[in-house]
C-alpha cells in the first residue's frame, strides 16, 4: 500500500500554477493557436515522469501521460482541460487576466478555477507520487472542453484500448458552496437550436404596410410565448416524454442539501424567483428539464416591419431524454404554432449532450465522500447536482462505458467564465489531499 | 386674372435640380451642418424675387419668402422640406447618393423625390408667376422633416402673424402610383413606445439558473405576443375607444381605388397577406389603426438568460386617436399582463402625432383634383389615404388650424428612404402645370 505523500513546497506550486495562467490559452480564439500548443507542452513537460506527451487530434491537441499502479490495481483516467473561456471586456478585470495575481489566499486569472488549478491539483498529487501510485492513472486533458469537446468522442473511439480504465476521474466541474464539501452526482444535458421566422421579401416601413402583412417580430413572439405555460410549465408536446420522474429518494437527498431561497433571491437579483410548479427551486435547478430563450432579435429601433426575426434556444435535459427527440418535439410545436403569413425554420446546433449521473451509493462516489471526511472532518459531504453541462462525462460513458467522478475543487462562486475569476490557494492543499485519499480508497477492489 | 406661366427651361431646370441634389442636407447627421446650410440658403436664392430669407429655429433653419397675392385673393402656406435621409450603405447604390444622374427619364439622387424634386416644382411655379402670382404664397420649407419636424410648432406659434393663410399645400407627400393621378386625402397619425422588461439583477447562466429565475426574453415574448389577437386584432384594452369607425362613403371610396391583392403580395413578397379581420387590405393600410413590434432584442447566442430585453413598438392612429391615450392603454395592457418575477416598463417616444385628414368635398380637394383633370385629361383622379404619417399637416391644423393640401409630384415607387432614390423628370413639367392650375384654382373664392 503506498504512503500518503507530503506537499510541502507551496512556493514552487504558487510560481508553477502562475506560470501556466499566464498561457492565455482560449480555444475559441484561432490567433491563441500559438499558446494553445505552448499550454499543452507545459502540461506534458509537468506529467514527464509519467512519458507525458502531446497528441495530435482533430481540433486542439490532447496531453497524455500513463502511471501503471501496482499489478492488479484498478486504473483511473484523469480528465481536466488546459483550455480557458475568452478574457471579454479586460476593463471589467481588477486585473490584467493573464497576469495572475494574488490577493487574499485567492489567484487571480482566466482560467484559475476553470479548470488549470483544478487540473494543478491532480499534477502535483501524481508527481507526490512519482513512479508508485497506489492506482494506475492514465492522464487525458483536453483543449475544446469551452467549445463542447468536439474532438473527443473521435479521440476517444481511436485511442480506445491505450485508454482502458475502471472509472474517470474529473478534475472539470465545481463544488457547490466554499464552506460544504460536495460531490456533484448528476450534471444536465444541453442541446439548441435556432429559431427563423421570415415574412416579407425585404424589410418594409411599418407605415406603408403595416396591417398588409403578418410582422415576424409578432410571429416569433407569438411562437416564443406558446413555449412555456404562463405558470412556467414547458408547453411543448412530447417534451417531457422521456423524462424520469423525481423519484421521493431523489426528492429527499435534494432537500438535506442546504439552500435558502431568499439568499438565492437576492444572490441573482430578482423581485421573485419563478418555474415550474409543483417543484421546489433547487429541484428545478438540478432535476428538471428547461428551455430558455437565450437570445430573440428582429428589426431595429424605427419603422420597420422586418424580414426576419431569430432566437436561439437552449434546452437542459435530465435523464432519459435524447437530444435528438427534444429537437423534434420543438420542430414539431413550432410547425403546429407557427402564426399565417410567415415561414418558421428550426435547425439544431451541433454538439446536443445528454445529461449524466452517477449512482449516489456508487462506489466511486462513496470513495470520495470518504476521502472529502478525511480533509473536512466537521462537514459531511453533500451529494448535489449540476444544472450546468460536462460533456465530457457523457461522452467518456457512451463512447469507453466509463463512470465519472466529479472531484473537482473548483468552487462555483470563483466566477468561472467572468471577470476577476480565480481560486481559493487553500483548495490547492486541500484538493491535494483529498486526491491522494481518493487514489488509496480507489486502489482497494471496488470495481 | 393672372395667365398661364410658360414652362419651356427645360436645361436651366435639370442643371438647377442637379445643383441642389448634389448637396448632403442630412438633417440626422450632426457632421451634415455645413451642408444642411448651403441647402437653405439654395433655396432662399431661389425664392429671392419674393424676399426668399433664411430664419433660424431652435433647430435646423428654415427658408421662407413671401409672394403678396392680388387684393383680396386667398393666401396659401407652401410647405416642403430641403432635408433628405441618409443615404444609408452606399455600396447599395448604382451611382453615388450625391452625384445626380440621369437615366430612363427620371434623375437619381437622395432627396430627388423626398422632397427637392416636389419642392422644385412649387420654386419654378412662382418663378414663372414672378411678382404677379393668383394667389398670396408664403414658402415655408423646413429641414427637420426627416427627424419628426421637431422645431416647426415652435416656430409656427412665433410667427404666428406672418404666416397668416387661408390653406397649406404640401409639396410633400407622394402620390398613388405612377399611372395613376391622386391626392392623399388621409395620413395615419403615429406615436412610439420603448417596452423594457428587467429581470435578474446581471446576465445569469442559463444552465446554472434555468427554472430559478423567469426569463426576460420569455417575458417579452409573452406581452408582445399579447397585443395582438392570433387573427390580427389589436388586443390593447382601450385602443380602439376613440376610433372612428369607417363610414359606407369612405369605404365605397377606398372600395373605388384600384388595387390587386395579388399584385401587392407579390410585391412585399410574403406567403399570404395579413391582417386585422373584416377589412379589406386596402382599408388596413390606409385607415385601420396599426400596432408593429419594430424590433425587439434580448441576450445573445450562448447560453445566456439576459438582465433585460427590450423592444421598440410603433402604432399608426386614425382619426380621433389621441397619441398619449393610446400610450396609456398600452402602459395599462403590459402592467396587467406583466408576467411573475420581471418588472415591465413602457416610456413614450417624444414627437407624436396624431392622423390627419380633410374632408374629400374640401374646396381644396375638389381644386386639386380639377387642376389634376387638366394635366391628366385621360384619368380621373383618384382620392387615396397614406399609412405613414406627415406630420407637418397635423401641426399646422394643431397651430394655425389650417387645412392641408397634399399635392406632391412624387410618386410612392420612387424608393425613397431607400437606395437609388428618383424622381420622373415628366413629373417635373406635369407638376408645374399642376401647380400653377392649382393656384389659379384656388385664386377664386373657395375658403
Amino acid at each position: 500500500m503506498a504512503a500518503m505523500p507530503s506537499f510541502d513546497e507551496r512556493e514552487r506550486y504558487l510560481r508553477e500554477l502562475a506560470e501556466v495562467l499566464a498561457i492565455p490559452s482560449v480555444s475559441s480564439d484561432p490567433f491563441r493557436a500559438g499558446d494553445m500548443r505552448r499550454a499543452a507542452e507545459w502540461h506534458a513537460r509537468q506529467l514527464a515522469f509519467g512519458g507525458g506527451r502531446v497528441v495530435e487530434t482533430d481540433g486542439q491537441p490532447i496531453v497524455r501521460a500513463d502511471l501503471p499502479g501496482p499489478p492488479g490495481a484498478p486504473t483511473l483516467l484523469v480528465y481536466g482541460h488546459y483550455d480557458v473561456q475568452p478574457p471579454g471586456d479586460e476593463r471589467l478585470w481588477e486585473m490584467p487576466p493573464f497576469e495572475p495575481s494574488v490577493r487574499d489566499g485567492r489567484i487571480y486569472a482566466r482560467g484559475a478555477t476553470d479548470d488549470k488549478g483544478p487540473v494543478y491539483v491532480a499534477l502535483k498529487v501524481a508527481e507526490a507520487f512519482g513512479r508508485e501510485p497506489p492506482v494506475g492513472v492514465r492522464f487525458l486533458l483536453e483543449g475544446e472542453e469551452e467549445i463542447g469537446s468536439p474532438s473527443l468522442p473521435a479521440f476517444l473511439e481511436r485511442h480506445r484500448e491505450e485508454l482502458a480504465a475502471d472509472l474517470v476521474v474529473s478534475a472539470d466541474g465545481a463544488m457547490w458552496r466554499p464552506g460544504e464539501p460536495s460531490i456533484a452526482i448528476a450534471s444536465k444535458g444541453a442541446v439548441g437550436v435556432d429559431l427563423t421566422v421570415t415574412g416579407p421579401g425585404s424589410d418594409l416601413h411599418s407605415g406603408r404596410h403595416g396591417g398588409g402583412v403578418q410582422n415576424p417580430n409578432h410571429a416569433l413572439a407569438a411562437i416564443l410565448a406558446s413555449l412555456h405555460e404562463p405558470d412556467g410549465l414547458i408547453a411543448v408536446a412530447g417534451f417531457h416524454d422521456d423524462v424520469v420522474p423525481l423519484s421521493d429518494a431523489d426528492r429527499a437527498a435534494i432537500a438535506a442539501v442546504p439552500f435558502d431561497e431568499e439568499d438565492y433571491r437576492l444572490e441573482v437579483g430578482v423581485p421573485e424567483l419563478f418555474g415550474e410548479p409543483g417543484f421546489g427551486v433547487l429541484e428545478r435547478l438540478w432535476a428538471r428539464p428547461t428551455l430558455e430563450v437565450n437570445w430573440l432579435a428582429g428589426g431595429g429601433r424605427f419603422t420597420v416591419i422586418p424580414r426576419e426575426a431569430r432566437a436561439f434556444v437552449t434546452c437542459r435535459l435530465v435523464p432519459d431524454q435524447a437530444p435528438e427527440r427534444v429537437v423534434a418535439a420543438i420542430d414539431a410545436h413550432v410547425r403546429r404554432r407557427r402564426p399565417p403569413g410567415v415561414e418558421a425554420r428550426v435547425e439544431a446546433i451541433p454538439g446536443a449532450v445528454r445529461a449524466y449521473s452517477i449512482p449516489p451509493d456508487h462506489p466511486a462516489v462513496k470513495a470520495g465522500e470518504a476521502a472529502l471526511r478525511v480533509v473536512y472532518p466537521d462537514r459531511e459531504p453533500l451529494l448535489v447536482r449540476i444544472g450546468g453541462t460536462l460533456p465530457a462525462a457523457a461522452i467518456f460513458e457512451d463512447v469507453l462505458g466509463l463512470k465519472t467522478l466529479m472531484f473537482s475543487f473548483s468552487t462555483s462562486d470563483e466566477r468561472l467564465h467572468a471577470p476577476d475569476e480565480h481560486f481559493r490557494l487553500a483548495r490547492l492543499e486541500e484538493g491535494m489531499r483529498a486526491w491522494a485519499e481518493l487514489w488509496k480508497r480507489l486502489a482497494r477492489k471496488w470495481y
